[in-house]
């Protein structure tokens, strides 16, 4: 491998022990000397033993905590007395300096480790987060750390070529020219959506960047067509972008949960009756509420026909792309025009790791359009060439793509493979179960690992069944054992798992069961929802 | 302390070396069987022992690396070399189970940590982000295997408690009504300033949100003012927002760089008579380019005239506040509406940690209205009242206030309030070496630590001042010993420092400016930039 290092002229090279010996030339400072500096605490807070010390102290209890496989959700504390906890464990004597101690760190991780949703856990059946791959995480750490801001190649030259490495590997599933697509990173799923919609606007309307949405006085108002379970980050970026949320044309459904092409065609028209300029259509892949996939290729060819940019939310479902096994889920995603994949959901890295692909380079350039000379450079070279500043909304911006790149290098994709495999095959199985129990209603059938259900015991009235579903994912939170969440299908609550840990199996799914049919009898007896 | 497990009623607690082995009841499962899953791969990269053995890999370099106070800057590599070379350690046979192999792992490692900016060795001068305190890399790295996303409580309750903490404590310094003011943390000051500016807009135009830009028909157009060394996220922002970026109303710059009262009314006058309608007002505290600071007080009088929201993008400064030194800098800070504060430059955190501040905590929620049944509920509680995610833009957002917290409870104020005050002594003691050196030329007294200055040696022709000051801060970066910016004052290049690290020392900035006469005297007698 080619050797980076260069060589240092000034030869000076402490003995690693004493943080200031590179201080040494510092007596010829001038008043207010700054080779003075002899501050204790500043001496041990950049300690680089104390860091393994502390290093050592953390690694312990995380490794602790990821060899428990014992079932368990949530403990939810009331936040007062937390903040009591946690006030607790703070230096009292705040102008003081404090000496450190290592009981204080380890009683944060503790607290810290305990309290949160136990994702590793097979009690974890709740949302689209996962429990990383511990290595992702190892990764992590080291961008902590060394600090590479990652908008810019110069402040962070790995992890600018690893986005590089990533969008050829990652294309080759969605099938672009590698000639002239383009992918940044970006801080999750809705900065991405939102940057997308932006390039789409000023791509429809070139005046809009510089003059603004009042400079469009008298034209037709822009508009966005999204599925109706589109993620809310949709709706939030059209009231961001100066579009109106109320400029959202909701496109209705099928039974299957996806956008119905044939009945999206006279919603358009009507918008289009009502002085409405749809440039954009927003597909899911898939949706958040039942992880329905949009049908992509029928939704290519309606956006083809009325010139509308093509988007997708593949947040969490982008990533059945890397299985062969289910990639035909997104059929068509080679004619969208960008597209989302949020890493941090089903490729198992810490959050945030967010993609955004564009098929057209160009349109990667449309978003923003910015002069700085502290950070932009006028003449581009080799160097610039891969900083991702225009292109992305960050100007420091996290080196997310680390854990990402780290996996993929050690285990390919057969890891993403065979784990997203098993969390769609698992999330059928548990469907096949509940057709089994005549007092749960499913309500879809699972096209990835997501699964919304209701329990509707005999004796139970039929307006209650929403109050019902909700009060018993209350109560499934508060008893701790598992962690599942809600969401309203139709308008009416149901219970939803998401299955993103593989230590979850079809047992534990029972288990569940079990416990919801308890909690709910228990409800019926307490309260007025039964007949 | 209070103990926050609950018992767990299944008894399930394996031995904590064979992680399947709470899979035990699966052989009930269906077809399809989940219980079946036996994948080597899945097996090895979530087991507990081998994340401490790859931890302890990442720690020992990680720890040598802290250790070494040698002069550095950056290597700087051409990015079709680290192409080769980052592939050259991923797995080849990527359809293969790949067994784990620590030398690649610490391939990796030591790949990323030597080409990135030496932030924590004494070379490195330059840019606002900085060495992290490397506790706080350490906490970051216990929010990276445990992930839990902050915008919703019941997903991350420790740092949901800790903003609360931080904002508490923080505000002390800031000095607003402690019942009524708010904090929200989110993903780099770019965004801040984004979420400010959008709250701003949406109390000034009620209709915004709903309808769009486009429906301000007839209406004075909306307008931002800012001082003319904005951050250029502010225009960015006025770009992304409808608002327009040609909408800005730069107001001008005193002879200390900061905006200049008494000329910006006649300019904000001026505006109006255009049809402007400006609405909000940014000030900067300090500036990118020389960290200037705009005069808070006066401003907050002028804003207070015109019903302007001030907001203050304090993203290097605001830490400033946490120095009884140099809290003066930010002289009515009590009176504006907002303030960006980036944790990860000046509070020495990983990037990003940004927080958001408004002075009334009603505006905290005007930026964003959203309904999504998902994960927000209808009826608030105890537990969602701490929720985030209606008042920042992320879903998914990194617990990024963990490492900051965590380092304020371990070593208080001190910490940050000695590192401060001594990089802003720094700046002042080299600002006073230049003016010593009759062939630098000094632009500006420094009001933090950022200090920009040319080198102007004799016989260098006046036209070619620029160009010079570019080719001598890209000669340093390729000589890779010192790490230096430049950026345009008065539209002419100057060579920038910032200093963030509190290892660098007069003498250390002397070498330096050893190597900028070297690498000019060599340009001047290699080009026609001489007389």
């Amino acid at each position: 491998m080619t050797e980076y290092r260069s060589e240092n002229p000034f030869g000076v090279r402490p003995d690693g022990t004493e943080p200031f010996s590179a201080q040494a030339g510092a007596t010829s400072s001038p008043p207010h000397a700054t080779g003075t500096l002899e501050s204790g605490l500043l001496l041990e807070a950049f300690d680089a033993q104390l860091f393994r010390e502390q290093s050592e102290t953390v690694v312990a209890r995380l490794e602790k905590h990821l060899a428990d496989f014992s079932i368990r959700g949530l403990d939810l504390t009331d936040p007062a007395i937390l903040v009591d906890a946690a006030r607790a464990l703070m230096t009292t004597e705040r102008e003081q300096i404090a000496a450190y101690d290592e009981n204080r760190l380890a009683a944060i991780v503790d607290l810290y480790i305990k309290t949160g949703i136990q994702v590793h856990s097979p009690g974890y059946m709740g949302r689209q987060f996962s429990g990383v791959v511990p290595l992702s995480g190892v990764i992590d750490f080291v961008s902590s750390v060394v600090n590479q801001p990652s908008s810019f190649y110069e402040a962070a030259q790995l992890p600018n070529v690893a986005e590089k490495i990533m969008a050829e590997e990652l294309n080759a599933f969605i099938g672009w020219d590698p000639g002239s697509f383009a992918m940044v990173t970006t801080s999750g799923g809705s900065l991405a959506n939102l940057t997308a919609l932006l390039s789409a606007r000023n791509r429809a309307f070139p005046g809009y960047w510089s003059e603004g949405g009042s400079a469009l006085t008298g034209q037709l108002r822009p508009a966005i067509a999204v599925g109706d379970d589109v993620h809310y980050s949709v709706a939030r970026a059209a009231g961001v972008l100066g579009i109106g949320d109320a400029q959202l044309v909701r496109l209705p459904l099928n039974e299957r949960h996806q956008i119905c092409v044939e009945r999206a065609r006279p919603v358009l028209d009507a918008a289009e009756r009502r002085g409405l300029k749809v440039f954009c259509l927003v597909a899911s892949a898939g949706t958040t509420p039942v992880g329905a996939f949009d049908p992509l290729d029928e939704l290519a060819g309606l956006a083809r026909e009325r010139d509308l940019w093509l988007h997708v939310d593949g947040a969490h479902g982008a990533s059945l792309l890397v299985s062969d096994e289910l990639r035909h889920k997104l059929r068509g995603i080679e004619k969208v025009d960008s597209l989302t994949w949020d890493a941090h959901k089903m490729m198992f890295t810490p959050a945030p790791c967010t993609l955004l692909f564009y098929r057209n380079r160009e349109n990667s350039l449309g978003a923003f359009r910015q002069q700085a000379s502290y950070v932009f450079d006028a003449e581009p070279d080799i160097y610039t060439a891969l900083d991702s500043g225009e292109k992305n909304f960050e100007c420091t911006k996290r080196p997310m793509i680390m854990p990402l790149w780290t996996l993929w290098a050690v285990h390919g994709r057969a890891l993403f493979a065979q784990k997203i495999e098993y969390l769609c095959r698992l999330a059928g199985d548990v469907h096949r179960i509940l057709e089994g129990e005549p007092d749960f209603e499913t309500l879809h059938h699972p096209e990835a690992n997501i699964l919304c259900f209701r329990y509707r015991p005999p004796g139970l009235r039929d307006e209650d069944v929403h109050d019902f579903q909700v009060e018993i994912r209350n109560r499934i939170k508060f008893e701790g054992n598992f962690f599942i969440s809600k969401v309203n299908v139709a308008e009416v609550a149901a219970l939803r798992v998401v299955m993103m840990n593989h230590q979850v199996t079809s047992e534990h799914f029972r288990m569940l069961l079990g416990e919801i049919r308890r909690a709910g009898q228990d409800l019926l007896r307490r309260t007025h929802h039964s007949r």
